[in-house]
């Protein structure tokens, strides 16, 4: 068995923040449904615990009242619903409780097996009267049937004979997590979810419950598989008795099921069907299924680090997340923390489009294109924003939203960071350019495309024949409400072209009728999307030979990062945002990031200079900028630093650098630690001129190696310390560049 | 008696929409004291009222949750609190209860007499069974005893005899008006006063009450003078029977007493001792005190215009209600709507420097002082603003407040409306030019200067040579975070110099101990104020031969006022502020503004062209506005536009122009309207280069007249037709300037 895919804490700590911690490292998802790790006996009553299961684009309307009102802002918002808790099960040995908090733990582990796709936790516990036992949990949310959450329960006493006692809980009365003294999370504790009605269907439990706002329905269901001696109900709880031998092993099986109405319009009758099918196929059924599903998950996207096996498994694990994560329909997206917590409440943001959708593309097609698609499902509602916001034609994706409205509360670190709609519209184009299909554009991509194309039209204006955009906010959250920050408007730019482009494709191949009548583009409105894109106002500064991040952005006051005291950080937290927007200060990568997505743009010297420029004033108080940095330096040549930036964030949630991945873990830096090694070390690049490599090694590693999708190919890259070895896995020949040279990809092609 | 003195409405509207109107219109002030023109005897019971007594600077604080919380943003305000209701006076005649809405109203005349300082109410009216009476009412908020409202009711039955019954109430148990649907009042009903005690002292009902969370405290007091047949008491109500013929007067006083812990520290023995004073002194004793008062108040600010007779009375009236409105003792300052009403929570804001604090200034002196005292009072809460900005150094003033703290819940245009510091330092370097009295400046005045000169130290930075203030909002709040705004930045460099001079000035007279000590300024950092001043970045833009408002809003999307449709404004309840911010489109004068403050910062061919092009953008959604484009229209020599600018406020509140004078009075826009006489057809300057005048005579006018205070000395002006006469009334001999020409001026001076 290859451990790489095995993550395991030994004689774990017992203090709260750990247990916290490792309910978000151990949590179990599928990308419909997520639950966290929490102890299915509970904790001691004194101690914090978030404990929450969610389906994925499952909300409520949670009110954001505004200080003061001005047209326009955000009142309500949306947030993810923690829903039944079906994970209790409290155990009873000759009448003592089983706790880790009483008696002796003599030996605890708990287990994250990423090719199994389980997770457990082992013990070997000594009661306070001496009694000695093995209990064993093992928790699975299946992607098979992704309503299933399946917990496994192992007991074996040790040193004794007698009676144990199970009991096993289904509660409809729970509420989100707060905390009022953490602005990250909700600060006040609203109900979202009232149970209507409870039904008992041979063994299983069901319960039917609605949100209080939103009036979205959820049903649960539980059944159990044990031979126990007695068994009774109560309520929707059951209770089990054992008469057990020293030895034996007792096995209890809890299936739950949540089906919920967005994607089920029928949920009861869905759930009372699967509570049975689940229980009938049994459990070795599913977890033969997880392995299934997850041998074919890393043969796609296998990834090796030689030379450095816990980073294999940081890797690993960060991948697992996002599959985790990721909507398996077009009903969801991901969410900023996945559906490990409830940190950001459930939004999605462009972390998806920038940070993990690349991940998807290139080795899991159908979720991107559920991600796209689910951006589609929204396109009415970003239409709907923009007028919102004052504009007369195209679409305004949210900044964070669950549904499809915005639910950003201060609008210019929210609303105004217009350029999530070019983000999606770039997902949109590097979907295309990596798959070249073009039934996804005919089908939606191309309205996307011309939608967020016509906002930027109607948010620009000509100022002495350039191109402006006003008075919007780039990726860097510490500077706000900018001119022509120079991310957007090339990314305005980019989306502008792509619009055209794609009508003209389509049009060539007798795809055009859809988005020709759902949008009425005429050949006028292309015409002046072509000349907004030519006109781009794209600030250079001749005297640095830099991009400025914005037009005034060099005339603020310089903050080196460097000086930055470590008790200030994140600087947010610290700082009112005006002294912030004051100051030559990041937050994350804004300018970088463009001269990485849109390389071609700019010439090599200016991206260098803005590189170094850049780095020096930031702080990486966000988790999505050391990855880029990492990227870039790669691009530059300069590998002892991206090496050094990659290092800072491949491990993040593994060991809680940010400090609150007790709230969830980062999706977003998990995706761009993918992208620093493939995009980064790997220089790979899909352009419409090709594909490309551009491999560097670490000096700390022997080798890695990655396979991706390309067109109808797969491709596999094994960079080592003299050579590299491309090789076409499956597919038809392929031109590709490999460090500037272009090569013909046959069978293998080794480069030195 | 000069009816010019006299505001009357006869026969008013019974509508619920003229009633809030005629509450503000009517209201009874001190400076101390405000009670609204509420009916005695109320109105029918699904009338909406706004009925409330306030005293000025006397608040609670209540929460302002923000959506999205960030490091200083502000979670709480103060607000002004209604105090308890002593206006209840209930009438009944042989049982049948008086009242407007029942019966016929067969006369009926609301009257505020400016030169006696009452308010009346004066109806002729018929019972339903028949009985005719005349009822007046008359009241008082006494500027001689400030904490008494003094209501006299004059009873007279036409057509029968019979039985008369007055109920009069005193209520503790009262509520700040809420309005859920108006922005612009407070949106939630919360419970300020809690009622500690109630006290019969002889005649006497006093009740103390407590602010919920400020922890202020009250008392207020009620005594009654009148001849009745019987009376009886119910708690705090007290009743009073008359037995009456036809023909025959009844005769009936209410005494009402406020006094807070602000300025009472023994507010409770001070009420009782003021109630029993003041039914000892007797009501004509306070009538006739108030009209010696106003004698002399009108004759240092009497202004009038021939040929305009409703213009004189809509003048008078804005003077009038400014005198109601300022604070008579350094604890409070100027509410936005005066004590007239709730609308902005009776905040402070910059109005006061820039709009009202001039009147003062040239007129009434002991007022101005103080609102330079009261500014004083809360420069260490300013200093703490500061630091919650981000400051190292300086006093920030709060953009509003009522005891110093910050209560802008939306910072971009509130706390970064950094400008009302140098509005501060501007009024107090105005008073010392008036007066050239140094003592003030010495006492406080220069700490001021000191401390916001470090302000703009601490905000601005240098960049290439020339010193920047970025990321502040000017007086425009349609454009927000904006670099180098000319009017701050003019001001910031006025301000710095000032500083510097005060500094000198208090030095070389021996007076400048206090500042020095108090701020430990020392010659570096004076230099250093000196430095910035001289470096001061005040943007110009050379193809348009204009300041522009800011570094980029000349790039941004032009928006030509003239074609703003009447049902889109203002605009700020109708566009999402982004997308104002995108646009060159003003609320309110800015540039405009600078060029009148600061009007020897730039040429006269600049200001003439700044003010034609931002009279293109500017829609006066502010009733700061018009003003200030009269004064510069003026002083252009446009008298015709100067005379339409002016026309539109003078008479704001009276013909309730902006459609909300039921929340109160435009106290600011009642100064401008006063700055638009005197400083615009005017010209009174009063800089450091001496005083000087440049009057224009409307057209329509035959000739206008005012007076003020010129360092020890009171000077008329009459501006004819053919000529102008400026009068020294009293003081010794003055250098002016008039016309361009200087002249001594020792008894009087005719020019053509």
């Amino acid at each position: 068995m290859d451990t790489k895919y095995i993550f395991q804490k030994e004689n774990f700590s017992l203090s709260n923040d750990e247990l916290l911690l490792d309910e978000t490292l151990f949590h179990n998802a599928n990308g419909y449904i997520g639950v966290r790790s929490n102890y299915e006996e509970g904790y001691p009553t004194n101690f914090k615990t978030i404990r929450g299961m969610y389906l994925n684009g499952f909300y409520d309307i949670a009110p954001m009242k505004q200080a003061e009102k001005l047209c326009g802002l955000i009142e309500e918002k949306q947030i993810m619903v923690n829903t039944a808790d079906t994970q209790g099960i409290l155990i009873e040995i000759n009448g003592e409780s089983f706790s880790l908090f009483s008696g002796e733990v003599l030996k605890r582990t708990r287990t994250l097996d990423m090719l199994n796709g389980t997770t457990s936790r082992d013990i070997l516990w000594r009661s306070p009267s001496g009694l000695e036992l093995n209990i064993k949990f093992t928790r699975l949310t299946s992607f098979y049937m992704l309503p299933l959450f399946l917990v496994k329960v192992h007991i074996t006493p040790i040193n004794f004979s007698g009676t144990i006692k199970i009991t096993s809980t289904h509660i409809g009365d729970v509420m989100n997590f707060f905390d009022p003294t953490d602005p990250r999370v909700a600060g006040e504790s609203h109900r979202h979810i009232e149970v209507k009605n409870v039904i008992h269907d041979g063994n299983a439990t069901i319960l039917h419950a609605e949100t209080i706002t939103s009036k979205l329905n959820f049903c649960s269901a539980v059944s159990h598989k044990t031979k126990a001696a007695r068994t009774k109900a109560d309520g929707t709880t059951k209770i089990f008795e054992y008469d057990v031998n020293k030895g034996e092993t007792i096995e209890f099986y809890k299936f739950s099921i949540l089906c919920d109405s967005i994607r089920y319009p029928d949920y009861m009758d869905e759930c009372i069907y699967l509570i049975k099918t689940a229980a009938s196929l049994g459990e070795s059924y599913f977890y033969d299924k997880q392995s299934e599903y997850l041998r074919k998950f890393w043969d796609n996207c296998s990834i090796d680090v030689d030379g450095d096996d816990d980073l294999t498994i940081a890797l690993r694990y960060n991948l697992y997340q996002l599959l985790q994560s990721a909507g398996k329909d077009p009903n969801s997206n991901i969410a900023a923390k996945g559906l490990s917590g409830e940190g950001y409440e459930g939004h999605y943001f462009w972390d998806t489009e920038m940070y993990m959708q690349p991940f998807f593309t290139l080795t899991e097609r159908e979720t991107a294109k559920n991600l796209i698609r689910n951006r589609y499902t929204i396109l009415e509602h970003a239409k709907q924003n923009a007028k919102i916001l004052g504009h007369k034609q195209g679409a305004a994706y949210p900044w964070r939203t669950i549904m499809g409205r915005e639910c950003s509360g201060y609008f210019p670190s929210g609303s105004a960071q217009y350029h999530i709609s070019g983000d999606i519209a770039y997902a949109v184009i590097a979907y295309y350019l990596a798959t070249k299909d073009k039934s996804l554009l005919a089908e939606c991509g191309a309205e996307i495309l011309i939608e967020t194309a016509r906002l930027w039209i109607d948010i620009g204006n000509y100022c002495e024949g350039k191109f402006h955009i006003n008075e919007v906010t780039g990726p860097d959250e510490y500077t706000c409400l900018v001119n022509n920050n120079y991310y957007t408007n090339a990314l305005a730019q980019y989306n502008l072209n792509w619009a055209v482009k794609s009508v003209q494709m389509l049009k060539e191949m007798g795809l055009a009728d859809h988005v020709l009548n759902k949008t009425g583009v005429t050949d006028a409105e292309l015409a002046a999307f072509t000349s907004a894109a030519d006109a781009m106002n794209l600030p250079f500064d001749e005297k640095l030979g830099i991009n400025p991040q914005d037009d005034s952005f060099l005339q603020k006051k310089m903050w080196e990062a460097h000086t930055v005291k470590e008790e200030e950080t994140p600087l947010l937290l610290h700082y009112h945002p005006m002294y912030l927007y004051r100051h030559q200060i990041c937050k994350q990568a804004d300018t970088v990031l463009a001269h990485f997505i849109l390389e071609d743009t700019q010439s090599l010297e200016t991206i260098e200079k803005s590189f170094a420029y850049y780095e020096r004033v930031t702080t990486h108080d966000s988790s999505l900028s050391t990855c880029i940095f990492s990227i870039v330096a790669s691009k530059l040549g300069q590998v002892d630093k991206a090496y050094k930036y990659f290092g800072d964030s491949a491990k993040m949630d593994l060991f809680n650098t940010h400090k609150n991945t007790k709230d969830g873990i980062h999706t977003a830096n998990m995706g761009g630690t993918y992208m620093a090694i493939v995009y980064g070390f790997g220089g790979l690049r899909i352009k419409e001129s090709g594909l490309s490599l551009c491999p560097v090694l670490p000096e700390k590693w022997n080798s890695y190696n990655f396979s991706f999708l390309y067109e109808d190919a797969k491709i596999s890259v094994k960079v080592m310390r003299d050579k590299t070895l491309v090789t076409l896995l499956h597919g038809t020949e392929k031109q590709i560049t490999i460090k500037g040279k272009s090569y013909a990809l046959i069978n293998e092609i080794e480069v030195q």
